[in-house]
């Protein structure tokens, strides 16, 4: 069985229960809304049957073992990759970097399949083995679609996945390697998302698309549940990260909302979003507090957060609002720094969305409206290995020479390196 | 403290202390032999402050929870990634899809930086904060230098690594946003080894290359404690791992008698190793029961284990002969093929070296080497998005249609795609 007791919409109110089967709100969708549905639970039954103790004795790892909090029957069978349990680290380097005292990284990279979106996707697929689906499908812009084909390939279940066409080579590369019909569709994400829409109505596929499929939130707030028992059930001042379509942000102050609710924490943060400066419909309605969106060209090389026409502002305008949060926006330049910046200081390789969150963080400290003692979380959605091309652009030159001492000595003193160490 | 009592020669069996600050055996070296030096424990004082009891209370995440089995002072500081604590999954469809009744995959691609010498390089960087060293240096095909570049700079550490030409760039990007100063030797590999060693002698940098420094393989035993306590002290019959320099190998080996020296096991497993066809010194060496190596062509995709001239063969040799082992060798389109069976199978993305072990497992289950009922675990030793230009190789074409659901469909009838799913 599952706590979860309705579901209801986030525009007009109205009600659903879990058997009704329905993703989006019919009423709203019918007069032209979106109808995104919010998952409700029974929070006085979840804080019986799990707590700090119960937490701090539960050796399974990886998002299941939060299992009262999420939208699944156990019984159904949760997906085999261990998803979630993701490190998460003090620096102090980075801190003083950007003018903090405390910050702390979460490497939600270090997912089987390199990014976050895998604890949507392991729930998709929970959910799609829960109703007896074989075929699974979703439109993406990389990290969702590789997720879901990697945790749907260790259960067996078929994914059909459709791509717009900038998406990078290596995210392809890797949905087929997990055996998903790849659908590589000549236009924007739009395009692909509204292709995935019709295909999945059609052909009664299992829907994974984020902004349609009310469940995948509930799997990625579990990155909240994570921090939070990191810091010993200290909620931390402000947590930041990048957002595209808006679900990712909607997850994490879901997570923390959930665990005040079930009794696990006293207090909630303020999050603070962080969007590209050539694609940022989310700052824009935000800046101007409203939850109407205009679309945007999607003009980035941070592709996982390239969403001109994002499906879920919503939900993430209204975690911005509630929280007393904020969005920053930030230039290419400034993730592409942002990317040496993390790399250099915690060892950790993030792709350009995942370091937009610091590029952002660094920019709400300098402007003052993250004062330094505050405690910060910025996550990591991505691995940097996703997408070497900007990698490389990322990246200085290396050196290059004949295998020749000599030479090395003289190349090395012409760039002024340090023989001593850094 | 550490529990290391001495450390003796392989080749003349001469015993150095650690205050001796040696890494190669000076009498071998002296007389043009390798001199690589193996690590030896007090294993009873192990025995009183560690126990599959003590393990399974202990909290702590990655490979500093099996501290003394490592030759690091713990107070001398631990490095700061959490290296290690990958997940192994048992997989029945690859088990069936290659004739085994159970068989598991390790998932070593989730290191920090994506690879299994993460555990090599976190043991290197302490040993060279424990010497007070400012500057570490290698030479590497790729992983052993981004896994040391990004467990250097956790620390502060400065790093400066020589690579050959042939070196995705993928990987040097990796090494660069970790701030590491890259040298591109015009050369093989061999080049970038000679060329490092010099450097190193010269400027007096720690030296993190695997076949010279001894405490690198106590790193990568950590891999078989992970297995072994993930089994519950249950050794498997085989562990198959694919071989390169051979330094892995040899601490996969290392790590299970540690274990069972320390009483923590009972019995041992065999190891098989696997190379590519196009360049197999080491399984030449071992068909012929010899220790000696000729120097191969690289002429392999698997760049991971591209080494013609192996730079610790007797170790890897000594662990295939004392274990009763065997070596396999695959063919790059044998590599290709399991790297999709791998994703296909398990959701796990694997690169070719990494996939080779499962490709060579599959040879040895047809040709009888392994049986069916043995219990295998495979390690996959690095991720697959390291190298993306061979995923894209191993991985079939995508669709291309326009946003047309006609046009996707008539597309996918052509290519008999079953729409009811997998």
């Amino acid at each position: 069985m599952s706590y979860v007791t309705h579901l209801q919409c986030v525009e007009c109110g109205a009600r659903y229960s879990e058997k009704d089967d329905v993703m989006l709100c019919p009423a709203c969708v019918s007069r032209g809304k979106a109808g995104i549905l919010d998952i409700h639970y029974d929070y006085t039954a979840i804080s019986r049957v799990i707590s700090r103790d119960s937490l701090a004795k539960d050796t399974r790892r990886g998002i299941w073992r939060y299992m009262p909090f999420l939208p699944v029957d156990p019984d159904a069978g949760a997906t085999h990759l261990r998803v979630g349990d993701t490190p998460m680290y003090e620096s102090t380097s980075l801190a003083r970097a950007i003018g903090l005292e405390t910050v702390y990284v979460k490497d939600d990279g270090l997912n089987p399949t390199g990014s976050l979106k895998d604890r949507a996707s392991a729930v998709a697929v929970s959910k799609a083995l829960e109703r007896g689906a074989s075929m699974i499908a979703c439109a993406s812009t990389g990290n969702a679609a590789s997720s879901l084909a990697g945790n749907a390939a260790s259960v067996g279940l078929g994914t059909c996945i459709f791509v717009p066409e900038r998406a990078p080579q290596g995210k392809v590369a890797q949905l087929l390697i997990y055996g998903a019909t790849v659908v590589v569709v000549e236009g924007s994400y739009k395009d692909a998302f509204d292709l995935s829409s019709q295909a999945i109505e059609k052909w009664g596929w299992y829907n994974r698309n984020a902004a349609i499929n009310p469940y995948l939130v509930e799997g990625k707030k579990t990155v909240s549940f994570e921090i939070a028992e990191a810091l010993n059930w200290e909620v931390p001042d402000w947590v930041v990260v990048a957002v595209g379509d808006g679900c990712t942000l909607a997850g994490v102050w879901k997570g923390f909302k959930d665990l005040k609710a079930a009794g696990l924490t006293k207090g909630l943060p303020k999050v603070a979003g962080v969007q590209a400066q050539g694609c940022a419909p989310i700052a824009e309605a935000f800046r101007q507090g409203v939850f109407e969106i205009k679309p945007w060209r999607e003009d980035t090389l941070a592709d996982s957060i390239a969403v001109g026409v994002p499906r879920n502002p919503r939900k993430a305008l209204m975690s911005l609002y509630e929280s007393g949060g904020t969005v920053a926006t930030v230039s290419d330049e400034e993730i592409l720094l942002a990317m040496r910046l993390i790399g250099q200081t915690t060892g950790i390789f993030a792709e350009p969305a995942a370091s937009a969150s610091v590029a952002g963080l660094s920019k709400l400290v300098s402007e003052g409206v993250i004062g330094p003692g505050e405690r910060v979380v910025a996550i990591l959605t991505g691995n940097g290995l996703k997408d070497i091309k900007n990698g490389i652009r990322a990246a200085s030159e290396p050196i290059r020479v004949k295998p020749d001492l000599w030479e090395l000595e003289e190349v090395l003193r012409e760039k002024g390196f340090d023989f001593e160490g850094a």
